[in-house]
């Protein structure tokens, strides 16, 4: 379904014109008009959903194979190096549009495009505690 | 199929040890052993795939259904106010190890975890040409 107002719906709709890559019944990806580095593309369903956590799991099972498919040829076409696969949820984590996107953002040799994270260190014991802290809520 | 040597595989498949949050036929979900953020896990297929490029769509098609179910579990485990899904392939978009895997990154607010991209600038015209030559390939 739709949600009103919401710019990715209209998009996706092509009630608001983009640069679509692909379209299929369940999708739209389109290029960023901000990218990060060149053929910066997103991956949007027709379907709303804010993010993630209340993306229906048909969607879901859908997504990563159009990721796939588009990202395969743009790779091809962009000569990229390598593919970040992104998506970010809440604004913390910088979602700025509250409507799932996908990030496809291609990588080339020396970009620095982006930096990734500063890798921590952890024990065992603490790993423990998350861990059973999960698996109460999953089991 | 799994690969020789590969870390990945034997993790996958149990012969090395791991915190493991969750199992299934197709899938391990795993904490990283240097998290960017507390609680930070792995999305790990069975199966062999270096990255999204090689990946089976079937496997594709589960990936991020599987990264749903456990990171609600995890948001709500760690009281994350965020999320980052991250899949990086190749060397130059931060890939270490060569066998797929989906980064669960929780987001606390103010954590600074992550920084992202630059936004860039780009033209219309650029991102036509950039457009027909994916279609081109697509079609």
């Amino acid at each position: 379904m739709k949600k009103d107002d919401c710019i990715f719906c209209k998009i996706a709709a092509g009630e608001i014109g983009s640069h679509t890559l692909y379209e299929d019944e369940d999708f739209r990806v389109i290029f960023d008009l901000n990218p990060g580095t060149k053929g910066h593309a997103l991956v949007i369903p027709k379907e709303h959903a804010d993010g993630i956590f209340d993306m229906d799991d048909e969607t879901a099972s859908k997504v990563l194979v159009v990721a796939k498919k588009v990202a395969t040829a743009m790779k091809e076409a962009f000569n990229a190096d390598g593919f970040n696969i992104i998506q970010n949820n809440g604004e913390c984590a910088g979602q700025s549009v509250k409507h799932f996107h996908m990030h496809l953002f291609p990588r080339y040799e020396g970009d620095k495009a982006l930096g990734l994270w500063k890798p921590g260190q952890t024990t065992d014991e603490e790993l423990q505690v998350l861990e059973d802290k999960v698996k109460e809520i999953l089991n």
